[in-house]
């Protein structure tokens, strides 16, 4: 993509501003580990691999905070940190994934001097953000195989490079497909309440030249039940052990509708995404964000003041409605639970 | 309603502006039937029955701009401008039906001077809209039968006094399930793209006092699935004579989920809706909206500009997937083809 979703250079994460697109490009600076932590909660940056990949550079952030300290206190400083980084949003597990495995880095390299594990944990997140682009192309190239050409593709949210460090994994697919000339077409779901698939989705989808039509979210079931689509990709925050797997809410709904017309449905996302903890969705916890997110639009209100809200960001849709999930390690088939601990 | 949803007096009819509800309380002031179609076009009233009721003072005022024709180039010009108050929205039959209930008056009394037809035209207007209020609370009435005490009610757009005269259909079943003591709760489906959930149901609902919770679209399936929701209540613009049902976009999702989780689906209508002359939803046709529904919200840009947009303002939901069909004659059941006829 034409601008970067992140890039940091001089202990200075950018994140491309996600809350302002597709009307105003600009860069949001974070220099320390609550600027990370912001932009995480607020959905500057948001994309579970995206998030992974900016909680990685917050962690050397938090680090570079507390160089000072005796190593000791610095081991315990930056751990009391990443706790709190940790609960920028309680579903995404790349977040988790991200921060331990930076804190890998600490733990292997305890007797190293201060400035050694400052080089360690910024070459590791510089890694996390690398690899993450090289997974997406993987996937791409995995998800590549199961598209028709002249496919018409209904995805949902945003899944694409602004999700992710580049290219992405949902829309990273839709790419390539793209790329190898399949004359594939999209449909776009808004997806309410923040609005990611009119604001992110169609942005990316224009600005590659792919076919594309935005529609409410709504729209969907009567495309799919009037044969309209060919196939359904989406992204995914967590996955469990069984394939359950947590993604932006409206994507439950899909899958049924899918299911009872016989459309393929796939999950992509990086191994990172699977938590191998959790046996099944119900142990995922879905995060629930502020009603503001649908009483206003834009800052202005919409709904009248006083009226409850329920707005959970995320749903988990079940194994047995996912036609595959397409990983970097290749397409995960029924039974899961088997066929994800391959790529463990 | 606090508010009056449309109100005749002096030859106007002052229409409650839907478009700016629930921030602003504005009046819209029709004097001719351009003013009527624009109304009924732009949404500024809405809902099919009084869509149906504001056509009627439409025909009406029509002929009061024709009055001074003779007779015969009078009853010409009438109905040549009822053709083109017809176009305002295809979907909704009541707006069909109530125009040619107007032009049964002029077919009936041709031979009156055209001053005792003006009085005749007002006067069948004000029966169509004074049977209308009585109409919602038969269907009230006999909804009310079918809400269990304590039920959790999940509704799509809006059916209340502002998609009639008075009371409403939907939302006159729940207003009379509350006033009955049930203890009902509702879960009020925000409706994308024109938000009538967000800013007119939640609206009527605070103003009754009625416990409500407003939830993005895609919310509801987990709702569903999660054994939340006991009933699902929703309106109709076109109901077809095998009991097929436009309704709005959204409405056709719900239906399905509904189905593969054994929830009551009910639909809630007066017999103006019903399109005896068409056998199934097949024949209606399905009005498509301005992109700008979908790219703007408040007059803002959302979505990129030149992204291509989908908006079907309603869906087909099959009888199949609707659990009973309440009228003011009383509950239709399946085979509708059977049931609806002895409304007739």
């Amino acid at each position: 993509m034409k601008y970067k979703t992140l890039d940091f250079s001089g202990d200075e994460l950018k994140l491309l501003d996600q809350r302002k697109l597709p009307l105003e490009v600009e860069y949001y600076n974070c220099r320390t580990y609550l600027d990370i932590k912001f932009a995480i909660s607020d959905m500057i940056v948001r994309g579970a691999p995206a998030i992974g990949a900016t909680a990685a550079y917050g962690v050397y952030l938090v680090a570079l905070e507390y160089r000072e300290l005796e190593k000791e206190d610095f081991i315990k400083a930056v751990k009391k940190a990443n706790e709190d980084l940790l609960s920028a949003r309680p579903t995404a597990v790349n977040l988790y994934w991200a921060i331990k495995r930076m804190e890998g880095v600490i733990d292997k390299n305890k007797n190293s001097t201060t400035d050694e594990l400052l080089r360690l944990l910024l070459e590791e997140a510089n890694t996390i953000a690398e690899e993450d682009i090289i997974t997406n192309r993987k996937i791409a190239a995995y998800g590549n195989e199961i598209v028709p050409e002249g496919a018409v593709i209904l995805t949902h949210c945003n899944t694409g490079s602004l999700a992710t460090v580049d290219y992405g994994t949902a829309l990273g697919i839709i790419r390539e497909a793209h790329y190898a000339g399949k004359h594939i077409k999209v449909f776009a779901d808004e997806t309410r309440p923040r609005l990611q698939g009119a604001r992110l989705t169609a942005f990316e989808l224009l600005e590659e030249g792919i076919p594309a039509t935005l529609i409410p979210d709504s729209v969907a079931a009567t495309l799919i039940r009037d044969g309209k689509i060919d196939l359904i990709l989406v992204g995914a925050d967590r996955i469990a052990s069984n394939g359950d797997t947590a993604n932006k809410i409206g994507t439950y709904m899909l899958s049924e509708i899918a299911k009872r017309f016989d459309v393929p449905f796939y999950v992509a996302a990086p191994v990172s995404t699977i938590d191998f903890d959790i046996m099944d969705g119900s142990e995922i916890v879905i995060e629930e964000r502020s009603s503001e997110e649908v009483t206003h639009i834009n800052g202005i209100r919409i709904a009248p003041e006083g009226i409850d809200v329920y707005n959970p960001a995320f749903d988990v849709t079940p194994a047995e409605n996912i036609s595959g999930i397409i990983t970097e390690k290749g397409i995960a088939g029924k039974p899961y639970l088997e066929s994800l601990a391959k790529f463990k």
